[in-house]
């Protein structure tokens, strides 16, 4: 298997888009925009998935499904909203094909026009919360916590595989509170969990905060955000919880008596993460030889490879390290493949990011002894059998530590105070990453510094600290600084 | 909580509708034909995925994920498919809305036609298979086992929740295979695996057997299904596994080169269930008082209804029954809502299917009993609370084996032969089931059948005797019998 991998240093998008091709984790479609998960990449997703609805079911959620398709007029229901998603969007129109008179294919029934079009969903507020008003009444039937796990469509016009594609997976929660303090607590009960699964699953470094008005969901009041650093620089929008107010419940008139018989306007959240997330896994681990998995979200964390041919005295120990490290619910698998060389086999699994490699040949089982080549740091150990699953379980969470600790230090070192507009400029051109400065809290302002720089600002930090400042392009005063960035 | 739910005898269809909506599975939407999900019937919709997940990983099938939409020449390229398929479906035919000039909410953007139109999937074997075109070079690259759990939707005029919908939720597999031998194993492979899902998950017995070209798949050559009989006596077309033969491999160019370096048409399998199971799962078991789920497909198989209120000694055994079952891995609830009776509970959880249902009072406690009530009979017991996790467990099996077998004699006992028109309309005019007669073989003469009496041929079963008789329509004759049945 021949690397061909563009480096990072000499095109990073190219770098990118090699390893989303040679690690099997996308293709492209005959459609635009739209990619192929392929069974690599859709192993994270499952993997991602599996973990975080363990994580919403923890904390009270269930899951249901809602219709893919949205009625037009619903966009229109909510001011803020339509404005945000009623743009690009696919657009059903028509609920029949056939066959062309002229003999040439299908063609469209035009008399099979919708009355009203359809819209493929972009998000799904509206028809839930035109759904959760037949199910709200009373106080008693609130709070509900539910999630949805499906697919949307956005019609982007720039697509890059995960990072932004027309459709892509996501989950999708829409929690619908009696009080505002417990909307809030829920979207930030959301963040936080978001927050522990990037950093303890994805061992992806984020950042907790609120974005501008500017940034903001279209409906919402406030947009909670998680927010990482990849390694051109460049900060990746990784989940959103967002904060609605009564805005869905007026729209949509859902209403429910208060324990003293009184009618209310009903609170809501909503939030979400997608397949974008697997596009943040590969930019802020990967190397110039491909993929790296960070254990926890490896289907297969332990590839076992015969040096250079399977024979019975290396399979029976395979065999017996296999079920060692089942017993401590690690998969592992042995390539008995023939038809490949043990050098071909590295490569391939080097590029697609299994987090530990063995060996065994028969002179290092003769010393009992086999090799261990860890993904993430490429060192190559040998270790005694005598307590290898041990060593490897060890050895998996030592991983998992490193990756989050380096990703961490490169994100830490990339966050640069500036306090001019020249400062600014330098660091987002050059160094790049999070540049801390002081806003004047305007979105003109915002705006023009997006402009001149192309940095937009990532998020104001749950945990920025008062301070004293004056904003870096208008001189006008400010309270505390917030984070700019360039962001995919 | 009102029953309010019909009885079977008076409107079975009504008698559906009410358990769909009463226990909580399916709600209608704003989008005609279209069903939300509610959290109860998704939760079984999830314990079925995962059941089935397993299985098909653990028989060497990985997932992927394919586009949701399918350009529209695509549909024409499989001549048999376009019949079958490119009928009613959803058509994306623009990109864009705007703000309506005359400040009516949105409009269709008449500049943002797309060039090609786009299908939204009705099944996915065309886009698969222009995929696999890139993905398929040589033998090395064969068998590709790969499944999909995704949305499709297909423009239906009569619908009914679960049972058939605009949209539904499934998993559609398509492997791709080096010899015709290999796929027509995997197509019965595949088959033996929806049967032992359906009884011994489900607990709804289903035949196994093969489709008449009529019935068949548009674009296979042969079309294995499973069919299980409703409590009405109309079948139900639960799953099929289809062997398509070389005919999608000639239709998108795809080929291998064999061993000896020999170009060849790659061979095709498909095979899908979906959320139809579900509405199989309520029309097999259900009764007039609710829903009944099998003890393996319950999320929570035992509920604990303190009574009448829950007291800190009733709150300590129920703790303890739970942490009991927990070891065993059994699920439990206790319900200690005090706004609601216990007899209003008892109802609910009745309603909702809920197995096995445990009620525990002062008086119980000093007994050293507590009162068990099973879903399936309605059977009241009380049982000594010591070792009362290991009777639960074995209740829970007893429950899963008894509904299969009332299921299972229920279906038996309407399987009936028929040896000439009279008896045969007969049969399906009044008794209904599956009726057992010879057939000609012809697609003429299963069309009068069906013209004259609504039955349709279900399938040839798999495990059909030779028998020479003569057709029931024809006098024709006949090597074997078929199964009729009127089907949903």
């Amino acid at each position: 298997m021949a690397k061909e991998i563009t480096s990072r240093s000499e095109d990073y998008s190219q770098w990118y888009n090699d390893i989303v091709k040679k690690a099997g984790m996308a293709d492209h479609s005959a459609v635009r925009g739209c990619m192929v998960i392929k069974p690599n990449g859709f192993a994270i997703w499952e993997k991602m998935k599996a973990q975080l609805d363990k994580m919403f079911k923890d904390t009270g959620h269930v899951n249901a499904y809602f219709p893919l398709f949205i009625p037009k007029s619903f966009l229109s229901k909510e001011a803020q909203h339509v404005e945000g998603f009623a743009k690009e969007c696919a657009v059903v129109t028509h609920h029949r094909l056939m066959n062309d008179p002229n003999g040439n294919g299908v063609i469209v029934d035009p008399t099979a026009k919708l009355e009203e079009e359809l819209i493929v969903r972009p998000t799904s507020e509206t028809i839930i919360w035109n759904t959760y008003k037949d199910w709200i009444q009373s106080y008693r039937d609130l709070p509900l916590l539910i999630n949805q796990w499906a697919n949307v469509v956005r019609w982007e016009l720039r697509t890059r595989p995960f990072i932004r594609t027309a459709e892509f997976l996501w989950q999708e929660g829409h929690t619908a509170h009696a009080t505002k303090e417990e909307a809030v607590k829920e979207t930030l009960l959301i963040l936080d969990l978001y927050a522990k699964f990037a950093e303890e699953y994805m061992a992806m470094p984020v950042i907790k905060g609120v974005k501008t008005e500017n940034e903001r969901f279209a409906g919402a009041e406030d947009t909670y955000t998680i927010e990482a650093l990849m390694q051109d620089g460049k900060a990746l929008q990784a989940g959103t919880s967002h904060f609605l107010g009564q805005n869905f419940a007026k729209a949509f008139d859902v209403t429910f008596l208060n324990e003293h018989q009184k009618e209310e306007l009903v609170w809501a959240t909503s939030w979400g993460v997608s397949t974008r997330l697997i596009g943040g896994l590969i930019m802020t681990h990967s190397d110039d030889d491909g993929l790296i998995i960070p254990p926890r979200l490896a289907t297969t964390p332990v590839v076992i490879v015969p040096i250079p041919k399977p024979t019975d005295a290396i399979t029976e120990v395979a065999d017996q390290i296999i079920a060692a490290l089942k017993a401590k619910g690690i998969n592992a698998k042995y390539d008995q493949d023939k038809k490949k060389r043990p050098g071909f086999k590295f490569a391939e699994y080097e590029m697609r990011g299994v987090p530990v490699r063995l060996g065994i040949g028969q002179r290092d089982l003769d010393k009992g002894v086999v090799e261990v080549a860890r993904r993430d740091t490429k060192e190559k150990t040998s270790q005694p059998l005598e307590g290898i699953a041990d060593y490897i379980e060890n050895l998996l969470e030592e991983i998992q530590t490193n990756l989050f600790n380096r990703a961490l230090k490169f994100r830490d070192d990339r966050i640069t105070k500036a306090d001019n507009m020249d400062e600014f400029k330098e660091i987002i051109n050059t160094k790049g990453g999070f540049v801390s400065a002081h806003w004047d809290g305007t979105t003109e302002t915002e705006v023009k510094i997006k402009e001149l720089t192309k940095a937009t600002i990532r998020c104001i930090p749950i945990d920025a600290e008062a301070e004293e400042g004056t904003c870096i392009l208008t001189g006008k005063p400010s309270g505390k600084r917030v984070l700019f960035a360039k962001a995919y």
